[in-house]
This record gives C-alpha cells, structure tokens and sequence, in this order.
C-alpha cells in the first residue's frame, strides 16, 4: 500500500476515527484504524463493535493495500503536522509497518493485519430517507440534554427517534428523557420515512453524529432497521446500532391541560436562576418560583450558607402559586430556547411544568416540580 | 457595615481571595474572605495561614464595619451580577449575615465573626526594594517550570530568589530546579536589596504573585526577611512564608566548559521535538538528537508502537554527537526563548548540557540527558 494525501483531508479522516475508537480496549485492534486504498480513495474505517464510521477521503494511491495502526497515534502525529504538508503512508507488504512521511519528518508505526479488523456485518435496512443536516441537527441537538445516565434504565440512554402523529399530521419526532425531564422535539416528515421502525440511537451515537451536519448545506441519508441506524453523507458513514429496548410511552407525561400561562425572557429567566441558585448546595439545587400578576420572584434557601433571591418582570395572569425545581433543569431547558420567549405552563406546584418556545409546538419540554 | 461598590472592582478584588483560599478547609473560617470597610476603602483579606492577600478597593462607604463570608461563594455571585451592576453589602451588627443586593437580586450569606478571622503577624522586614512588574513577571515566568514538584525534596518546592554575583556585577537572580532541569534567570540589582536574605518562595506564592504583575506600568515593592517575603502594589498586598529549608548550591551544576555549540530555531525545534515524541510510550519519553555538521536528526524508538525521525537543518560544527533528553524537558525550556535562536552547549552525551537565548546570559537553563 502507498499513497499521499492532504494534511487536512488526512487529519479530518483520522479524527473522526480515533473519536470512536474506545481509549480502554482489551482487544488491540479496536485502537486501530483500517486504512483501505484503491482507486483514487482511501477509506478510513473504525469501529466499537457498536458504531462503525467510514471516511472516504481523495488520495493519490500509488499501491492499493490495505493495513490498520492505532487511531490515537496516527491522528497525534497528523494533527502536529504542519498545515498544507503532503503526507505519504506507505506499507511493504509482510512488513508490519507503516511509514508516515511528510517534508523532513518520517514516523514509523506498528501495524496490525487488516484480516483481523473486524467489520461490521452489512444489514438490509427496512426505511430509507433523506433530511437536510439543519434539521438532524436539531432534531438531536434539541433533545439530547435529557438523555439518561442511569445504567440501569438502559432503554432511556439514548434518544428515541421515531415517526409520531403531530398537531399537523405525522412527524419524525425525537425524544428525550431520564424520568426528571423530558424533550421532544418534531420535524416534517421526510419522504421514504413513514414506516421507518422507532429506535433509540445511543448517546454515543448522538455524540458522533453531531459532526457529520455541522454543513447546512449537506442532506444526509439515513437508513433504519430494527437493530441498525445508519446516517451517510457523501464522504462519512455511522452506522450503529440501536439500544435493545422500548422507549416508555412518554405521550402520558406531558400535561395536556395545563393552563396557567407565565411568559419570560429565556435569557434573563436563566442568568437570574443562575445567580440565586449560588447559594444552594451542591446537591439539592431547588430553586422556588413564586408567581404572582406579571411578577416572578427566584428564591433558593439553604440553611447552612445563605439565601438568595430574585424579582423578574414576567407575564403572567392567573392565580398566586409556588413551585419548585432542580436548578440544573431549568437552566438546561431555558438555554434550549433561542429565538423567542420561554413558556411555562403550570398546573399544581405537584404537577410536571411543560415549556416551549413561544407558540411553538414542535418542541416542546416537561420537567417534573420538587419540593421547597 | 454597609458599603457600595462597582460590581467590576469588587470582581477583581474577590477573585483574588477566593483564589488563595484553599478549597477543602478543616477550619471554616479560612474559607471567608474578611471584608472591612472604614473611610472610602474596604479591604478583603483571605489567608491559608501560609500566603495572606489584602485588596484594598475604593467603595461608598455609608457604615463602618467588618465581617466575614464564604470567598468562593461570594466570588460566584459577583460573577454572575451583569457588568456595570453597583453592588451594596451590608450586615446588621449581630445579625450573622450579610445581606447582597444589586439590582433585583438580594442574597442573604452566612457569616462569621471577624474576630476569629487568622490576620498574619505583621513582621520587620530586613530588606526592602521597588522592581517594575515587568522585571518580577520575567523573573518568575521563566524560572517556575522547573520548580520541583517532590514533597520530599521541600526545598526546591518554590523559585529561590537572592542576590547573586553575575557577569557584570551583582544581579536579583531566581533559581528552581527538580534535579532534572534548572533555570537561572537574572535581572539588575534594584536598589535597596544589596543586602537581601535569600528566600524560597513558594509554588502557590508565586502562582498568585503572578496575578499582580499583568500591569507593565506598574512599581511593586518587595520586601523580604528569614521568613517572609512581601509584594505590594497599591492595591494588593500578598504576604507569605518562604520556604524553611536551605537551596542547594545550583552553581556547581551549571556546566562552564560545554564548547559544542548548537544553534536552532527554536519554535521549529519544539514542533520538531513534538512530533518525534509523540510515537513513544508516556513513560519514558527519551529523544535523541544526533548531531553532525549542520544537522540535526531528532529520533525516538518506542519498540512497541513504533519509530519517529525528523532532520533539521542547524548549526553546528563540531564533531558527531548523539544525546538523549526527556522529550517534555526540552519542549519546556525551548519554549521559554521568545527573541533570538535557542543556544545549546554541549559536553559529552553524559553531561549536563546548558541552554540559553542567543547569547544573553541573563537566562540560562540546565538539563540532564537521559541514556537512549
């Protein structure tokens, strides 16, 4: 195998694969990468047992061959490389090494054979659709915060995706949640996609999809199966699979009759929870809203170290009430919010809250109260 | 006590105290900063009984007064009040809190009694000077990445700073040294410190001192005796113990007769040394640099992941040499040369080999080769 490609091509290839690679790894050659050339492309391929990600990459290969060396290392040396640098790998055949050569700098690596990089058995997908990176993004981007990391309840470790019926007709929906919030977030629903099996991608998964839609431009092509995931661009293929489990019915979480309107500026509404929540100690970070006509007092008590409190201008129109919640939570839901006001819609200061985005119902968030 | 102030120096002013304040505290009262208010001034006081730091701060002062609270948690606040905010303190004689206001935010901290607050004895110190900020900064900057980080070998926990016989007469010179590498740094005799006990000052002493010397305009006055040194500016007063122990003779170390006599770039030769290292196991990170005439071949050979080699292109002309380094000590001392080349004198692959910018000898660095 020999061939020469661009530093930042190389670099962008090799990132992607040592980020799946696990850094703890009984078995060798899950550190590797497989390095495959032939044509006028070289594919980068490595994998979790889990994920598998391949990136094609344009190389000018001189000898098509195969060969796998350790992700971390490679990517080390590429990223310290100098930027626009040519970069030449290269393996004899049997030699067991890989020569990395750029300018005056020659790296010489231990291989692994590329026979023993076990590769992800191909899968028929039942569904098949194309979306546009922007809306994946969000989709995923929006939810992800309420992932659980309970192991326990390993179903809710991920985000399940999955085709719902909406206020306007059917969705692609994704949800969120680990018992003490919850985000769902909708999308239209995309052509090709409307038998698609739910499935629930793991948050690692999430985690490695996120840098393949950082282009607005790009649609992405996503393939579901009952135990797979696959999303494509032209240069990047993820596949995963998906957790074994099934998603709780979450419709009879979010309150459907809540009726007591406060509307907030999002930002405002997060520094100020922010601020008093100082006050409080690490682990029982409640923070008490007092409502009243147009008027939101913030206020934490801890007995040991202080107390906090804060008044905000707010609308708000029905009857005084009192409620509680963890200040991490209201901070992670206020912060999901960036085009117009927050809002919450109560019931009792014993009922799950909901809030959206103005009148938005596309994505919409629950949290459960605590008491104060 | 109560007292307005602006929301940026009181920023300033608490960061300060929260950062010598040490986080897990046996004593709760070295947790609290001490605030005291009389005439246009309040001064914040924090201490770990080994380094004290006093901001004095300019506030409307409306009531007299002392007290004390959680630094951290009141640095935490201040950071998080809007910028430009004006922040009123106030406590009722007695009341064991102290009250926070600042717009529509009002905390309520717990405090303790200012009498039980540790203040440092004030001491007579035998030697007093003035130095620009700048000369401290380079003093300091240049000299603490050698400071040992072995309890064991106490004495060499800090940067020894005393008046030294340079080339051209009598200079302030700081030393630090692990055993491994060492730094001498030089900087004209200030009046006033002919007669200055030689002291070590301490790792964390030295880290905060650094946050009074940002300013280039500024005079610090120093003053140093057995046991104490002291920096002052206007604002800030940081007193601390030196370091009860004897610094060894560092002068025998310092090799007078290297003659091979290498000359580099010395960013190219980090990046260099950077790469090469970057195929060795954590462990021992040993380079190699083997030198002929005008050249220089850095290699590392880590026999179980794999090789590395670059060629630079240097000056030099003397006889072959090849010498081993740690990987981490020469990055550190070449990246401490910021004007000119970086000066390598050499002996044998055996011996102390010594470093400095061009040929300044204001700033000499020591480092021990390593067998490869």
């Amino acid at each position: 195998m020999k061939f020469s490609i661009e530093r930042a091509v190389l670099l962008k290839a090799v990132a992607q694969a040592q980020s799946v690679v696990e850094r703890r790894n009984t078995i060798p050659i899950l550190a590797n990468v497989l390095i495959e050339a032939e044509g006028a492309d070289v594919m980068f391929r490595a994998t979790d047992l889990d994920i598998e990600v391949v990136d094609k990459a344009p190389a000018m290969v001189e000898r098509a061959g195969a060969t796998t060396v350790s992700a971390v290392t490679l990517h080390e040396i590429v990223r310290k490389l100098p930027d626009g640098a040519m970069v030449t790998l290269s393996e004899e055949a049997g030699a067991g090494r890989l020569v990395v050569q750029a300018g005056r700098s020659m790296f010489n690596l231990a291989t692994l054979p590329q026979d023993d990089f076990p590769v992800m058995a191909s899968s028929e997908y039942a569904s098949g659709f194309t979306a546009p990176a922007p809306v994946l993004r969000r989709l995923f981007d929006k939810s992800k915060f309420a992932i659980s990391t309970e192991e326990t309840r390993y179903y809710l470790n991920g985000v399940y995706m999955h085709v719902a019926e909406g206020e306007d007709g059917r969705v692609l929906r994704c949800v969120a949640t680990d018992g003490h919030r919850l985000a769902r977030i909708d999308a239209p629903l995309p052509e090709g996609a409307e038998d698609m099996p739910g499935v629930i991608v793991p948050r690692k998964t999430v985690g490695e999809l996120r840098k393949l839609l950082d282009d607005d431009e790009l649609e992405v092509q996503v393939s579901v199966s009952e135990t797979k995931v696959r999303f494509a661009t032209p240069q990047i293929t993820l596949t995963s699979k998906v957790i074994d489990g099934t998603f709780p019915d979450y419709s009879r979480v979010i309150p459907m009759n809540n009726t007591r309107r406060l509307e907030v500026d999002a930002s405002e509404f997060a520094k100020a929870v922010d601020r008093v929540a100082t006050v409080s100690s690490e682990r029982s970070r409640a923070v008490k809203l007092s409502l009243d006509e147009d008027r939101l007092i913030l206020s934490v008590n801890a007995p040991d170290s202080g107390a906090a409190e804060e008044e905000l201008a707010v609308a708000y129109g029905d009857e005084r009430l009192e409620i509680g919640f963890n200040a991490k939570y209201l901070l992670e839901i206020a912060s999901q919010v960036d085009r117009e006001n927050a809002v919450f819609l109560f019931n009792s200061s014993g009922d799950p809250t909901l809030m959206r985005e103005g009148n938005d119902q596309s994505a919409v968030y629950v949290v459960m109260p605590m008491r104060v």
